[in-house]
């Protein structure tokens, strides 16, 4: 598994082609694009790393996932009055489908859904209080106490994102919000600023490839089912409208973000974390997508067959 | 696995709401809603049966699967230049996404994109002769020569099919099509009219839940890479908007048709067939669905995890 | 008003900027673009002509005030059960709207509109017929037998009538239709291959302009309270989604046609009609528009003020 | 003309079906609707009403008029790079168009247009400036220094324009906007919240039907050419998507507000202001436009002819 990733590693290096940084956050702009890294964390808690795999970036979107394991554990099946679970065929920030379905989005990863859901697990606390809930969460599945919000980048997010805000007053105009809009918008911006590096991440999602049990800590975080329709979110909507295209190259449930990471899953196998600032035009990262496809390649690891 | 089946089937037929059979073409809608039959084929080649597996039902759009199989194996990656591969967030017969995008279907498996597909392999031929291979096609799949076209449903299709039409000479004002309109649609009606029992299906299924090969004939239809991608697909778009939800539920690709079949692929485990009429609101087998989602939960075949 | 037509004339004469013709129907697209005519058709029964008005031209979609003219002849209010008579904001041939409202068109001059407006008139005769119809109907109103349909045109239209063909399955998939689509397309493909001067039409809209009644021949064609209604519906979606424009340039309702022509009319003063072959972006007569602009700055004839 | 409104108002006295007064402001729900009044203001400054004309109603929409009419005061053709001017054949509220004409409103009467001309009309200023601003302009067209904004509607309007918000935040994620959201919103909640009488209302609209002279005051407000695209944008658009429906029924410009008044303008005869809480499906005074519908009949003002 060494091999493989420093061979993917190496590869990646002599890419020209790295896609284009994120520019609407400013503080995302400015990260040097020729960063790359990958890590495997495997069922058995193993862990394989190329590239600058201590380097913290911006999660971004991935926090999507952790969000949505939160508001299941806090509401259960009622999550899904909030929220829908189908792809949405529309770029992460279209309103269209918004209107057409009386503001109830179509799934937790679209920013709709994800807003939707931040109003959900804040039930009445305050914004600080949630935050510090999800980042203690997130420690714990990264088992790493040294996880935290880039600040900059949530006051530079906050600054820049007229949109969020735009879906989020239209949720809030079908009376679907519990909580004040700048409240959840505050919410938001800061879970998506959760810096990390792809060994934290790997560790992170280890629970949904091993049937809801962090093996490198024995919890289990969630039960097995829940895992598995977690992983089958993933691949349905983790990337957008290049959902179908991720599920078509790389065949396995994954979640991105805008500052380049990608979180994938290999159910029964691994956890996979790997980061590449340049996106391709749909807004996922270009060779994180590349790599997660030679990985698949290699390992044999694709759910949908050898 | 005999015992499985059988307990499913005594599941299903105790079931009160059965769902509602599809009554927009009148050769469906005279269908007994009160039958079912699972097959199960395991990749070594042995079959499981219960209910009325002999049964023959129209497969309807189960046959997109197959048709897309044919078109890669005529144009190879150039049949995306005809489709996408993407899911469309959008019922299976929605022209608004054909207005936005310029007369090009989402992916092969909405009406649309089936009717390209068509379009594509008929290449010059007459209809007849494209029939005639679709045909040979299935039955080399499914290693059963009887399997033929049900014309009274064909006829009736035929009748009935404004809104194909529509879609049809909508994708022909973009200058797609190479055949005439009437040639295409023609294809179409017929290939969907194709009738078949649930023990023809999973055979014809197998080579997709066993990297390409069939283990009955030990013949290689498709290389184990273009398994995967088919897989996807049917993964990602098979039950229209419904297909988060199938996702979800029963976490395997599936394709299924408003004649109450369901195609479902265990990659390295089986090719499932089920089989009831009558249909949930989005179109889907009721009955069909519930048995697939209970075969995952005693099997733990979900590509999502155990 | 002679010197006034003059002026117009010349000035369009010396323009450089003509616009484009219309290219999707090959007949349309090979008339010489340098053609210009103006016909004003007093209230008193006056006419005053400058440039090639003896020049016929294909009317398209002109035709559709008179079918709609029509067809509330034949049907009285019942018409809006078809069609509605709102704006659209959409282009001419746009679809998603038409999905969106379960196939009932905005209103009668988009093709959807129109071609619905074919069928209601059909009422069970044979296109010919109905053709014949029309054509003395246009007979009449212009007070000259000699108006004939293209037939080069009309036959060019089917072929290249994908769109139109997709529009009109549409509706059909709603049941909207009382006759075959075939026919319902075959009548209006002719009725918009009507070839008329603008002498002609000038003379046709004579009724509008005159609160029902053709002063050339004193015939009432319509109550007045019709022919207002007819006007408004002109003004506010005569040009597509250029209708605001339209309407903000010229201040008349109008209803141009992609052979270059508009008729125009001023209540209570006069019914125009101008020609030009180019067309601007949306599908509206350049020359032709900036004709009229010029006329109601000459005349005070803007309905919406001196 | 007092004999008309005198009718009218009897008429609109007797009716049973007088619509549903606005809920979703709580200052607007609990207005009686049994209310009705109509002011009709000639070119000659003469004044004709009935019913409660002096009693005062929250001019909302109607406030876009002159708004618009100051913006173009500003900044003179350079409003249509902000705004265009075609129907939009959405509802008042729709972000659909907005995100497929990125972030440009189809025209200044659906919100998200007026919010784009309330911050054209700011230019830097404080919004209690440009309210001040507002307020004097209506003062000085209405010729009444009394007129005043009502704060509790103001306020009521801010609490629950959840969907204005998100219009105004979409805008501004294209960075459309020059001012900050909450100090534009804010402008516009207010001007809406200006509180009237049909007399106040019906002289502030004389200059539209008098070529831009006020003949009340000798002054004159805008070029006779403004007066008429200010007009055809009324009519064009002023009813949403009932705009269609205005003209076929009443034929003449108007613009309305879901407060129950409307303004119509019969160019060169009349200005006229109706009001009646109760609205139509569509938001536009139900028993305004049925006076409305009267009055053109029995005065012939119709724009579209005797």
């Amino acid at each position: 598994m060494q091999k493989i990733v420093d061979d993917i590693a190496a590869q990646m290096a002599s890419k020209i082609e790295k896609g284009t940084v994120a520019s609407y956050i400013p503080q995302l702009a400015c990260v040097n694009p020729d960063q790359f890294s990958i890590s495997v964390a495997l069922a058995d808690g193993s862990l394989f790393n190329a590239g600058c795999a201590q380097t913290l970036f911006s999660i971004q979107s991935i926090s999507k996932v952790f969000t949505l394991t939160l508001a299941l554990g806090k509401l259960g099946e009622r999550v899904w009055n909030r929220v829908g679970r189908e792809p949405s065929g529309d770029p992460f920030n279209s309103i269209v489908q918004l209107e057409h379905e009386q503001g109830k989005p179509r799934n937790p990863f679209v920013n709709a859904g994800a807003i939707a859901i931040a109003d959900a697990i804040i039930q009445g606390h305050q914004p600080k209080e949630t935050l510090a809930e999800i980042l203690q969460f997130m420690r714990f599945l990264a088992d790493d106490e040294s996880i935290a919000i880039n600040e900059k980048v949530a006051h530079s997010e906050e600054l820049t994102g007229e949109r969020n805000a735009s879906l989020a007053h239209f949720m809030a105009s079908f009376g679907h919000f519990q909580n004040p809009v700048d409240a959840v918008l505050g919410t938001y911006f800061h879970h998506c600023s959760i810096a990390m590096n792809t060994v934290q991440l790997a560790t992170a999602g280890l629970f949904l490839a091993n049937s809801g049990v962090n093996p490198a800590t024995g919890y289990r975080v969630v039960s097995s089912k829940r895992a598995r329709r977690i992983n089958s979110l993933m691949l349905m909507c983790g990337h957008y409208d290049g959902s179908g295209e991720f599920a078509y190259r790389v065949g396995l449930p994954g979640k991105s973000g805008v500052g380049g990471g990608i979180l994938a899953i290999a159910p029964g196998n691994a956890s996979i974390a790997v980061w590449s600032p340049g996106l391709d035009t749909i807004g996922n990262s270009k060779l994180g997508t590349e790599a997660l496809e030679l990985l698949t390649q290699k390992t044999g690891w694709s759910v949908f067959g050898k």
